[in-house]
């Protein structure tokens, strides 16, 4: 979500919030030194030194004050003094800290200082406001936290105290707000992928270098897979390779040393080349691609890899799986004719567009990213290429009718790009996937191949990723799914709860089948009582919950129970198994409760 | 093969080949200095110094007049001189190289020199020989090659010319040799890799590095896939872990500093740890056992990973897929109880024996490596640990029984091994698979599970890779199926040959139908004429060419020519559908041709 502009209503509200927060707090701790209180993207906060500490105990208090003040209609006034002038009323009013900035802002040759007077209120600010308290919704907001701050963000200076009070347009966008912060609290893929065990960080082995658990293994293979027959069917062809080389590769690539500080630092070998980490796949597919002759017959040639990439993020941003080290991309390299450009950028669009479809994903947004013509030094200065690349992204674009933005500046220094942005539950916007046009690695790595008329052509490249990578896509999965993965991508698929021991040789013969077709089976032969067993299956968001009791052992039948569907149903026990492999083998999203199958 | 020893019968037939060889040789060229003439594992050479060039024209001369040598049935008589009588006496038979040789010997210390005469010729020699030409059986050996040799093998003595000749017990063993080198020559990794587009080596990368393409990829993952299933159903669970760690890591392993030639030289990230690329899976692995408390109710727990290592290996010994440093492992390690450690053993065993009898690898033998109590420094000094675990591994074995040899001092730092080694074609050992018990690990990092007794244990280790690495493995698929890859493991899987146009239309509609099933499957539709078309297919090792001519498309019909199978057979469209089908789903070894399918 986009910081709110100073002139939009909403930014207004926060920013007229933020002073009724601080008269109301004046009222219940009238010595108190005011610092900054400022509008931000969910509401606004105000800093305060106090003399006695404040509780969220007092929140209730606080919040009925503020609702009074807002009933009461208190006109925003607006006035300017000159500097000194302004000094003096604010030593005057005993704000030791707006003295102080005022200073600061005078020595920075500012002559007047801005105020704002609302009822009783009076503060030193810049507006802009609402009209009168009046405007703001008494049901719009809500103090949300207490949190430590210091005076101008330094440790040096003095310790604040900053109340947090969330705002939004109305009542219904506040608790949607909240609803929805709790739902990311809850499925944060930090969190759930602690409980579900699907990847662990180890201070042994590196920030930033998630180890993928026997339960996230399961999920990321699966994707893995649903990539690999897609590619298949799209016509791709999959190759390998290694995760260094030699650093020239990376000086004809250009990535060296324009992306040094993105890569890890070389090895040094004794009497030989210094070796890289490979921080992308493109150089070495281009290697596969050049290393022999090339016909227009064999274009387009679609490399595809699941390929480990290394980039040397910061310490300080690396987050769970969002913000990683070790990159495992869905990556795929389309050598083509200039002909072929706009169907394959097509084709690659429909199929990254068919995977959102498939996990519905929605609000998926489509940034095309253009080269900035006043930035030589971080684009291929090619205004040719340049212009007929963009016009054919364009194009392509408008073709498919659907809605886009652009963003200029954004591009990739060999190309435009198309990125897939999704918004997390809380509104952040990631990117997803990715689609580049690369007209100047063909140049730098010399590639060719001879046409239909015999002679030596340059082909085009398309980069794309439409899952990204795996650790963001999972990342993003686990909190879209809150956990619940559909039945093929689940860890466990089926949790087979026998009711007691004497249906114990048929929950097991089950379990057997299961097993001959792969399925993820358990049988819970725990002592636990029937219905913590359930529990248990559902805490592990196990999709398919079979109970087997005395009849349905008679019966040669199963009750099925689907993760947080409250009907069961009762199948024979082929029909189950059928049903089971068919979930599997159509990957069916059954996680959704309104699929029927 | 090992080198054939001095009192074996077929050293001693080497030996005096290689003198009936001088002798012959002497009868053409006469003013020849005789240098060196050894056995080897294959038969002998003999280093001359020639006044006059010898070609491959004169081998079948040089073949008959060795003949005839054999048939005088020469005895070989033995004789020693005094140092100085030896000498004098070669410079008599005007042999320089001998001279210098036996000076050298004197002040070596040497006393008597020993020397061998058989007819006509003499030769100083330690021998031993056979008693007479007469018994080297006539057809058992064939001149095979001339190269050119240094004297005493540096490049500042006099260079030499040097004749192979093949020789081994009989005249079968002599063509079996022949033939299989052949075949090796022809089925050599590196010629089938190139000319079927496998793998690549590119300077650009670094050497030992291969890049799998797309051809190669498809059999390596189709291994992958096979490893994947059978692991699911022995119990295995997958994880992935990342290809770097910290160096402490290696330390606490202790890996570091005692393999350190090993790796590849560390990474030095400003302000944080070394890191190194991983050579080995299982510290990682060991993270993931030890990030949560475990019970024994966990184990066994069997952690599996296609997980690529990086090793120095020292750029002169690298070679195709033989010799590499990135390296494929199909690894897994089994954390488990005192009292699982037999079975899970036999299992891991059991496994690899599986793989070999489906791939149809012959020759397979079992070297039991064991610790050498005299060289502390190279193993774990836990006398009680090696004494039990040595005991248990041979206890599985001889429970198996299978044959085995021990390697004295062929462990693992950590514990006794299980080396299952195959013969290539030309009958060179190779280590393939390998199951290794370790005790050593869990106590450095200090593993755990509570018992069933709620006291701390620890697990034993079982490291296993059956089928090695990737690279080795498909090196050695490669050479054993000449390249001929089985239907489920083929590149292109079916090649359909149209005879004309017009049943262009029933083709397509059958490789739709393949696609859809995700079959590999090609259309030729090239001007070719057919027979060309054929050869191509069988050149390319297809295993399935389906002719679709008019008859065949008027009967819905498809004819099937399976790769080197002179029978074709007639089938309906259905079920040449399914028969290509159940050959991938049931992972048919259909290109042994002796398989009825």
């Amino acid at each position: 979500m986009e910081l709110n502009k100073e002139n939009d209503r909403l930014y207004k509200l926060r920013h007229s919030l933020a002073h009724v927060l601080a008269q109301a707090i004046l009222e219940v701790r009238p010595n108190s030194q005011l610092a900054f209180g400022p509008p931000i993207d969910t509401g606004c906060y105000y800093d305060f030194m106090f003399d006695s500490p404040l509780s969220p105990e007092d929140f209730s208090d606080i919040e009925k004050r503020m609702r009074r003040i807002i009933k009461e209609k208190q006109v925003f006034v607006a006035s300017k003094r000159p500097l000194a002038e302004a000094i003096e009323h604010l030593r005057k009013l005993n704000q030791h800290f707006k003295v102080e900035y005022c200073e600061e802002l005078g020595r920075g040759g500012e002559k007047e200082i801005g105020f704002y007077v609302n009822g009783p209120f009076e503060d030193m600010c810049a507006g802009p406001h609402l009209d009168s308290t009046g405007e703001i919704p008494p049901d719009c907001f809500k103090i949300d936290s207490i949190a430590g701050a210091y005076w101008r963000g330094s440790e040096k200076n003095p310790q604040l105290t900053r109340i947090y009070c969330l705002a939004f347009e109305n009542k219904d966008e506040l608790a949607q707000y909240i609803e929805n912060r709790r739902l990311a609290q809850e499925r944060d893929h930090r969190k759930l992928g602690k409980e579900l065990e699907l990847f662990m960080i180890s201070d042994q082995v590196g920030s930033g270098l998630p180890l993928w658990l026997p339960n996230g293994t399961v999920v990321k293979e699966a994707l893995e897979d649903l990539a690999k027959e897609t590619e298949a069917r799209y016509g791709y062809v999959r190759v390998s390779t290694p995760h260094i080389a030699k650093e020239d590769l990376y000086y004809t690539s250009g990535h060296l040393p324009y992306y040094k500080d993105s890569m890890f630092p070389p090895m040094h070998l004794e009497g030989e080349s210094n070796y890289y980490l490979k921080a992308m796949n493109c150089p070495h597919h281009h290697m596969i691609y050049s290393h022999r002759p090339r016909s227009y017959r064999e274009l387009p040639l679609r490399l595809a890899e699941y390929g480990m990439v290394y980039r040397y993020e910061p310490s300080g941003t690396l987050s769970g799986l969002l913000r990683v080290r070790s990159i495992d991309q869905n990556d795929a390299h389309i050598y083509c004719t200039l002909d072929q450009l706009k169907s394959e950028l097509r084709e690659t669009f429909n199929m990254a567009l068919q995977y959102y479809k498939m996990f519905r994903f929605h609000g998926v947004q489509i940034r095309f990213s253009t080269h900035d013509v006043n930035n030589k030094s971080k684009f291929v200065d090619n205004p040719e290429l340049w212009g007929f690349s963009e016009a054919a992204v364009k194009q392509v674009l408008d073709e498919l009718q659907v809605e886009y933005y652009v963003g200029e500046g954004e591009a990739a220094f060999y190309g435009p790009k198309i990125d897939l942005q999704a918004k997390t539950l809380l509104g952040r916007e990631e990117s997803v996937g990715t689609t580049q046009l690369d007209f100047a690695q063909p140049l730098s790595f010399d590639l060719e191949y001879v046409g239909e008329d015999g002679i030596k052509h340059r082909p085009y490249i398309v980069h794309r990723a439409p899952l990204g990578a795996h650790e963001r896509f999972v990342a993003f999965l686990i909190e879209h799914f809150g956990g619940a993965f559909p039945t093929w991508m689940a860890p466990i698929q089926v949790r087979i709860i026998p009711v007691n021991d004497t249906v114990l040789e048929y929950a097991r013969e089950i379990v057997q089948e299961l097993q001959r077709e792969l399925v993820r089976v358990e049988l819970d032969t725990s002592d636990n009582s029937f219905n913590k067993k359930i529990r248990e299956a559902v805490t592990h968001k196990i999709p398919n919950i079979a109970i087997i009791g005395g009849k349905e052992a008679e019966s040669r039948n199963v009750t099925l129970r689907r993760y947080c569907v409250k009907e069961q149903i009762s199948l024979s026990r082929d029909n189950f198994i059928d049903r089971i492999k068919r979930l599997i083998s159509e990957r069916v999203m059954d996680n959704f409760p309104d699929i029927t199958i």
